[in-house]
């Protein structure tokens, strides 16, 4: 039985809004103001099947948990026609535009080069940034405002130089380490990003089976598109003992207690809260994604409210949903009291707060972040905060009671290197997973980490480190670390004026 | 009656020169030298009807003011006649571009994006940029010559870095503060800036419009397009509290204790009075305009007398004419003596100059403000003059004896909260409220606003700061702040055979 | 009388080579080796009229001086013979690209803007650059290797920034000073530069023209191609103050003397010894031009000999002819007891050198300069070697002793202030007045003049200085002054991945 | 008699792989898993003639020095048919890409300006960039990394500025100056660089006799494409002192032991023993080129294996072949125990390092140097690395004890002069040689030092230093050397928007 594509077709707007996802029908009529991405996106496949645009931002068990059970309105009778009508109905201009997109896209996927053709990690990315849908890139790499602490992120790496150790045996050299008393085949992980699934249908199980496969640690996110169980399920071996829990803090402590104890029953090794986000930034170019084709369904968790008259109650809303902006150094005993786990804050930004976090005594390990630079933009890097944080732990006898990590614009094995020369444990890395996963799946993830690997070797060789261990503030030469002034502004008359010297080729080619 | 079309236009020249002004004619020509705009312009319409021309730059009682009323010689009788006139004559290059700009226009503003879509300050700018007339567009843009400072100002921002404090209760933030006892909504106002209707015909009443709905201040230039009764008029409600006054000194003092005293009446609540500008700057992108569509009435009050050979005299004059280059600290006692509004200097540039200041104890504030880079190329950035000022008032016990203000180069949260922490009370924003202004008229303005509460209030979440009051020091990383070395000028000839590093992606385009 | 065209003409290679100058014959045929430009450019002209090519790069007393009375041939019989044949000889491909070459010249002169049109020094760059000849242009734009001083000289006077005094009653700003106890009507002058008729056919005069109407200095240079009468007799008026000698010292000291004695009779002021060209430097731009187009003449006297086995002896012998590269401090008394002229050491480099020229007390002056960047490549600016060189001088109480010009890279008035901040009694302006002669002639120079005469007059105002006495260095903030770091090489992977954040109008500008 | 073509033809893949080179039949079926340069380009000529790809990249002795006499099956019988069979073989897209460049070359060669039109290194290296193979071109340009170690290489120089004395006789300069007790023309010599056939077929002989005809030194590498032998023979005249032997020290001590005593017995006057090599690094443009036409035989012996699954394995097994990562400070005495040549350390990159090396006693001088940036990216430049050498050296009076050379990045007369100022006794210079021997020949290699020498005389004239002795630290400013930060990342939003000035001929351009 269930229910006719003509009913359904007939609750299609504000007044009565049903949508099909997976074959079953929902009444989200009033739910439309509570949903975090806003209702347009909903209201555009209201009386329609929503599924293809559902499915890449939310995990499989979402409509259980947050929509009532009497709003769960059966199955659908006639899926045939359902999808006889949706294919009949006349486009919009933005359907016809994604229609485009997918063509091009489709197109572009034809002409990849192999995966063997990737040699680094940037390279995963200029691949993606072809491949990938608009709005997926948009999303995955966007950051707050002006994108500055993004591109600092990175730049912060390149004013750290090296000072190699010659003449030293480094026949064998050895990557693994420890990461809270477990043993790991490198010194990275993969840190937590948010749906996977808008790069590739396989979402977040592609980063868990390659992180297994090399046997580095995967941070599962809150906000991932597969659920916390799939990527469980996905770790290869029953006691595999790499997986760590991301956790944005809800407001009902009771939600976020279980989703605690139920990571630690599953075998999760360590709770990263995340402290750097109160509120989900605003990215800009996330933004303009969404605008230029509604329906894409980018980010739709992190959307902006835009500027309505409600404003500052609208994204309140959207935030106190899932966020608890309230947070703070009293709710650490509480976070203790529930649990076993080694409790890390993800996204400390100065070495007071370090401090503070290991005089509590309820912290073992921070990651100091900027959280790609998609907060706060101007943001510090991470590298820069760990060149002030390390002697600061030293100077209070703190530097062995707090592990301390690094993530955010790691792209080479050398970035890696330098941020463990200056004291850090070890570093996460996200986009670029995410990037060779929407580009070639599990086997670009696969890819990337031997890359990294065959670097990290290569690097550990020619700066005379046989160890993670060897490794200290005497290999690298930090004196530029700490500032970044801007040139004055072009002179451009002046430079307009200016007549370059040429070569002969140059010359020549015009002749 | 009055004067016939025949008639006036026989008044075409030097000897003798009348002009139509909103239908009444005017006898100009003992005037022509005396107009700091210079004669070029006037004469252009000389015999014809120069409102369109007339009015952006002129407050609507500026002949009442300038011109004896013996020079007011009455209503033209037939208004048609002058028209049809004025179409047939043969029309110059000038104008026939003007025309064709008028049409590249209108085109452009078809195609405007909606307002809705500007998602940051810069994005009103982008849009000014392409609608708005040359010669308006070169006259808010430019700046002095080589508009160094210009850029240097927004530059300056980018030189400070955070240090946000995590696990603070972010979930309720005030933006209000107060500015000279005021309670305002946000700690930026809109600072003074000269002739509002060339960027939109209602002129400075749109930003009067937008700042009274956001509850934030509007400073009132002394070189409005409006006058200053039609912009007191523009803010809603009758006890508005929320004008102050920009003044530039006039050497017939009367005319200034009139305007001050007036304003007071009115019910400003404090006088800035400008100290940078004892000669307004050279803008060359402005004289460039004017010079290729002499005409277009662009910025005549700033019109540079070129050179002839009574060079001096004739920018003496043009100065004289409103601001008086011997303005100087033995003044500020006559300024005490004629208004008890609190005194500000705006303009300043140099710590000492605040603590002079704040030492006659007849002064309440300072605007550290290089004029948005239009005065002297190479003055610093006011965030530099800041924290040079801050320590050097706090040093003497003055810092709580004078408000600090800063201006100039501010276009995000980011910017504002940079100058907060570092001890300024609020700041002023100029340009980009005009970019909007001209871009959507009063939404635009209104929007942008929004814009930047928005931004500020996630910011400050962002930073850990519930209050204004949070703001400090120990917030902002500014090591770079004070330096601003060029690099080394390019090495044209290794630039030129360097060969850069190719991703797939890039490789792929070229097979 | 005189020779025949059809005798000349047999005189055409190096076995016999005459030439014509200004209808009379020379043979130089054993000069050809002595010729500092390279025999090759006098061969091109053998047997024919050579006028063209002579007249810009020789003073007119050139043969009179370097060649023997017995090598003077005669008048020419028949010029109309000697031109009849010129115009039938079938042309060289370089003939033929340097008459292309003047179609596209008089093409760009009759569309150049006016002078009026231009608004500051560089203006006159841009438009002497189109309107030049590639040789001349080559000539008077180029510099030693990588051109890194040149751009650096520029770039110097960017790392200082004002500190500007408000409040100062600046209605009337006097620019006069005393350069070795003359009053001049600013502090600048025009410095010595070679070649003027390479841009302009009244060669240095038009710079004497401009220069007596301004009321400011010209320095003569040894290399003019006016003779140095030419150029005393165009100075306005008989008793004019305003010259002052430039000197390579030749190894003939008896020359040099004779050089000095005339000058001083017939009024020149003062006397600066070059002394940072010992040999004269390397300009590749200039060596192109010449090798693409030999026969412009372009800047012959300081032609590279190539790579010549006899390389080093060649050198030798072209630098000898003129300059003696064996000058030192030891003889400097003896310039002392030849003439009252102060004394000055013009191309100074370090602090070091200054003081030893001020303890000697032979030395009234000296000029701290690079040579425009046109000697030794990675020279510092003149700017930074001020700022070194004061504060050593008045630390050995010297600094009354000796006056402290600078010259390079100067082409604001913001540019001659910081200078004079830091100490200098006025400082050299070559090029920019080169480029003002060679679009403008006398006309040019003197709007160049007044240009920076208004703004000086604006920037003092501005500046809150009176007088040129009132600038001293708590006017300026010099931290930057002294670096010049590059930045990090670009990193070309990560910049072609990422995706800048775009405006409305750029994305409108794709739909 | 011998094998004919037909058996030949029948050995063509893993299970039995015969090759042809130069008329000789060598069966390399077990030796396929052992070559350095990896299996697919030997089974590219399978059962075909090998000779063009083998000879650029291997010295005519590796054969016999490497493959079993076994597998020397002799002569081949017919070489025509083997000629003609390749001539009709169907041929691979790679190959059909293959001859399309070398039609382009010879085409790009037709066009080349001559040698006399390089005016400095770089024009050469400009030159080779479009006359050179694309494999070629990239083994020789690339670097590790993002290649910003090659680029600060060159950045590093033009970070040191001059401080030239004035008034020193420079009429005779010297440039010459002792190595090791060894007379040179000059304070430069050519460093070891590898595969030298790849830019020309006379290999690295070019550089031998062009460095005789300079007195200057070449150093001889292991990597060379001619045989140690063939270049001792090069050089002119039986005595000559200026060869070097750079060493790869092999596992195999014996073998090194061997190499080391015939090139002391062939007249080598130093050993340079490399310590920055322990592995060789990845440079991805040399990889993609070898991907991109596998069979130009570009670099293999530097070939990556790719991340096949036994992939540490295979590296460490192409490294074991010629290269010992176990190299380490005790082999010293070993070296020293095996010649009386002095003994210096290739690629130190630390003070600490230096001064170990000196106060072993048994180094006689050590090579700054990063490897030109092909190593490790992100180690320092070798001036850098003098900077912070010599300091170290002299406090500890070591600096008499060892002689410090530099390389990398050098291509102008003062960057040599600048390491000289800092205490370098010379410097070794690489890819230049090989671009000017790679587009000229012996001739470009011959002018190449020609130029350098040149502009040697002429700075050290400009310099004020007759003599090598006469540099000094006193004649560089190094303030600021030893910073590299990188500017703030652009703002592109704001830069988008910013409307620059204009000249007059940019405008003129326009209309």
């Amino acid at each position: 039985m269930g229910l006719s594509a003509k009913e359904i077709s007939q609750h299609s707007d504000r007044q009565s809004c049903w949508v099909i996802v997976r074959g079953n029908v929902f009444d989200v009529t009033e739910f439309l103001p509570e949903h975090p991405g806003g209702e347009k996106i909903i209201l555009k496949y209201a009386g329609r099947d929503a599924t293809a645009a559902f499915d890449p931002v939310h995990p499989p068990d979402t409509l259980d948990k947050y929509l009532d059970k009497s709003k769960h309105l059966g199955p659908v009778a006639d899926m045939e026609a359902v999808a006889a009508a949706d294919k009949n109905r006349k486009k919009t201009p933005e359907e016809e535009a994604e229609a485009a997109e997918e063509t091009r896209i489709a197109e572009a996927r034809k002409n990849m080069p192999p995966v063997d053709s990737c040699y680094n990690l940037l390279d995963f990315e200029a691949v993606a940034r072809r491949i990938m849908k608009k709005g997926a890139w948009a999303y995955y790499s966007s950051a707050a405002d002006d994108e500055i602490s993004l591109r600092e992120n990175r730049a912060a790496f390149q004013r750290v130089w090296f000072r190699p150790r010659i003449l030293i045996d480094v026949e064998r050299v050895d990557l693994s380490t420890r990461m809270f008393g477990a043993r790991v085949s490198a010194p990275f992980y993969v840190t937590a990003t948010a749906l996977g699934k808008l790069g590739h249908p396989d979402g977040e199980t592609c980063l868990t089976k390659a992180a297994a496969r090399h046997q580095v640690v995967q941070m599962i996110p809150t906000l991932a598109s597969c659920s916390f169980d799939e990527i469980m399920d996905a770790a290869e071996g029953p006691g595999n003992p790499y997986q760590w829990l991301q956790l944005y803090v809800n407001k009902d402590r009771e939600i976020t207690r279980k989703i605690i104890q139920h990571a630690e029953a599953r075998g999760c090794r360590a709770l990263f809260i995340t402290v750097d986000a109160p509120q989900l930034g605003r990215r800009e170019k996330d933004m303009r994604a969404k605008e230029a084709a509604l329906g894409d369904g980018g980010s739709s968790v992190q959307k902006s409210e835009g500027l309505k008259s409600d404003n500052s109650q609208g994204a309140a809303r959207a935030i106190s949903s899932f966020i608890d902006p309230s947070l703070c150094w009293d709710d650490l005993p509480w976070f203790r009291s529930v649990t076993r786990l080694p409790i890390i804050l993800k996204g400390v930004q100065r070495a007071e707060d370090v401090v503070r976090a290991a005089e509590t005594g309820l912290v073992d390990g921070v990651v100091l972040s900027n959280h790609g630079g998609r907060q706060l933009d101007f943001a510090r890097s991470s590298l820069e905060v760990l060149a002030e944080t390390m002697p600061a732990l030293r100077a209070r006898g703190l530097d062995r009671r707090i592990e301390v990590y690094v993530d955010g614009g790691l792209r080479r094995a050398t970035d890696i290197l330098k941020a463990l020369c200056l004291g850090a444990k070890g570093v996460g890395i996200g986009r670029p997973f995410l990037y060779a996963m929407s580009a070639y799946g599990v086997d670009g993830v696969d890819r990337a980490m031997s890359l990294l690997k065959d670097e990290l070797e290569m690097d550990m060789r020619l700066l005379g480190a046989r160890t993670i261990d060897d490794l200290g503030p005497e290999l690298v030469d930090t004196r530029s670390l700490g500032s970044h002034p801007n040139g004055v502004p072009d002179d451009y008359l002046a430079r307009d004026v200016y007549d370059p010297l040429q070569t002969p080729a140059q010359r020549n080619a015009k002749l």
